[in-house]
């Protein structure tokens, strides 16, 4: 496997990732949709199964979809990201960089999916809301802590199913795991900042919704951009390591 | 295999698909009925499952559905449906006069379970609802980039699926991926128009509603009628297409 | 195998079955329960679940928990229920009495576990309704016409999944297909009648609701209590021979 | 496998355990949450999906996370808590030593991660809902009743999940059909109780909660705190006797 396939896998992973992710959100928020007030569990089924989808997509990349699990690959000591691409950093800023192309075309697939709704739609905050996270109460450091336990538990996760190997053993369902594992996340650690646990998956549709010519938007609430950047990354670096730490017992 | 017994399995798989999918619809819609008022999550759930049982009964001609499903595989370069089955000019008919055939005997099996219920009704626009999808705002072009968007993912999945031939090792949990596939597209997708996403599911029931002799129905909304056929069949010619293009990661 | 384990067997299972289904229609009806109002998808869940682990829990003797299904596994032509119990009137009856058996205790079970609740409730229908189903309109015609479906949609899948032998590959996650049609058929086809779909789960626990001192209650609707009895074994009678018909797609 | 390595096993999925079940009911209950009054198939989930988390994080040891589980295993008439593990005072010390760590461990995290959601909320009551559970009904007998039933069907399962020792079979997917037997009991025996059904998952939070300086808060119900503990153990114990004696059908 060559890093054009890395980077094609990760972008195409990812840009699923979002569309059905930022798509469920849109479903919920935005004017005279059908899913418009569908409630906190049908948003957490929305990208849990965006992950699903997002990872038997990406399969040929090892599905990081997510800077914070690439990082996390990196500090739990590995030595190639899957067979053949060794961890340098190159191959690092292909998995990255794909991550965040993928992100913003996923996100701009929403807007052209959902275009009519947000012409509809007063509030800023709620077409902001398709885009990228905000926190339900804004205090940078406890989101941030928030960030960092939610990004962690998913990481932690991800490298025990990586040493497990399932997904080699059960093919599209070997997927299934780690969109349960989201939609645990989302369901009881969502709750305080709306669960961006990946740096791609908030900042890069961050970027779309300024680029956009989006009706009667607002601003891109660019002061709380860092926390879903930094929040993940610190809780995916620590989930790596940890799960060194743990592999006696993982 | 031969082609009597792909038009009863496509028949039977579609008709349970549409027993189920648009049961759920009714079951939501339809006054006094027990699920009143569910919400979009119990709508995605009853067509994702709707989708689980069809693809099972229709396992013998490998659950296509959907014309979506049959153009896809011809414009992905396959040349046999299942094995024994070439794509020819009689066998895509075959699938897809099943399909039609299908979907129009689970409709009118959905009339009959909730008879009294479409009697009690009074909205003309939910009768019709149990039938064929409608959009939130109507636009026939943004309808139809909805119907190419959700449709591609469908396909692209379905498509990458039948790569790793999936079905045959699960027995009948293979069945759950596509279903999983389904209730992504309708929990993120399906806010705009209601994900039809399969030209049979919605023009076979909306000739059933203009046969049928529903109580106080309305007009069967024709000049909609075009945007849930046209736009499931680009959709899935195009993920055919891409998925050739996409084989070396999916 | 002897009879006396193929009675145990279904007893705990039927038991099982109706402890968890008519617990949580208990959470959802009676007062200052913690899932009051909690909505159709919420029961869809709890009698989806508690067929999974009825099932589970009813291996050795096949798992019918259910007339209808026996009914349907003898007009398919089979000549046994499991290997070494033959197909005669003594082990008919013994599973028969063994769901109904299991039926009644688990319908106590759930009195026990809510009794509080019964004793604050005022609703006479609500009490009844965590014991038997009734319908949403009163029709014994076409209210027999929906269970007649529902059941055969059930048996019909109950019938391929014998076929194709998956709980014996898939151990405790086998018994995830069937648990996942009741919960389809609950979502779609349960909105008229409230899905009987089996004689043992309405019949035994209504005679339970008859004998048991609960606190103001009402009567027990005999005068509807055929309906989900009859339905249930047409259905799954005629279920049991269209899979013989639709052998060559099951 | 030595006692350390049970130690920090079972501690690490108790404390994943209690996280993201803490954390879905802090969701749901705390002021200014995206998950607020999300209902309570949001909450089922969210605690299933906990039980799923904690036990893929914690196979080395079995995965009890709840010491009416270890005191099932014992009245079982098993030998062996796992391979290599003798069933002694000091193992079964070990296992209920780190649930409970493990449990407090979990709940402050959840006190960490909603921290600004506690300081905003003015109930006592739900900010003490995060930590423990109460009745809707306070009656200490039939709140002991429900507990004794819920736990008896977790444990009799957990027991038929052993014997059929599917955990190794399917690996990560292992986890799922005790996660499903968690949200089973939660939809339908819950109701009463809140569905403690695990002494350590109740009885240390409890004591986490009366430890932490949480802005407002009020007492611990320390009136209520032995029905969660004793419900429980009673319940286990009985159900592993069963199991014992259920043998020739599980």
């Amino acid at each position: 496997m060559n890093l054009g396939t890395i980077f094609l896998s990760e972008t195409v992973g990812t840009a699923l990732l979002l569309l059905l992710g930022g798509g469920v959100v849109a479903n919920v928020l935005l004017a005279k949709s059908k899913g418009k007030d569908g409630g906190w569990l049908l948003i957490n089924f929305g990208w849990g199964l965006a992950v699903y989808i997002g990872v038997l997509a990406s399969y040929a990349s090892g599905a990081h979809l997510n800077p914070a699990v690439t990082l996390g690959v990196i500090t739990s000591g590995a030595t190639e990201f899957v067979p053949g691409i060794a961890v340098t950093p190159v191959s690092t800023l292909t998995y990255i960089a794909a991550q965040m192309v993928g992100a913003m075309l996923g996100a701009a697939l929403v807007y052209l999916s959902y275009k009519k709704h947000f012409d509809e739609t007063e509030s800023q905050a709620d077409k902001l809301g398709v885009f990228s996270t905000g926190p339900g109460i804004r205090s940078s450091g406890w989101n941030l802590v928030t960030e960092v336990i939610g990004t962690f538990v998913l990481v932690l996760m991800v490298m025990a199913f990586g040493r497990n190997g399932d997904a080699t053993g059960l093919a599209s369902l070997g997927a299934l795991p780690v969109a349960l594992v989201v939609l645990a996340i989302g369901a009881s650690l969502g709750g305080p900042t709306g669960y961006a646990i990946n740096p791609a998956r908030d900042l890069g549709p961050r970027i779309v919704h300024a680029l956009l010519p989006i009706r009667g938007k607002g601003g891109s609430d660019w002061s709380y951009a860092w926390v879903p950047v930094v929040g993940p990354l610190l809780g995916g670096a620590l989930a790596g390591w940890a799960s060194a730490f743990l592999l006696p017992i993982l």
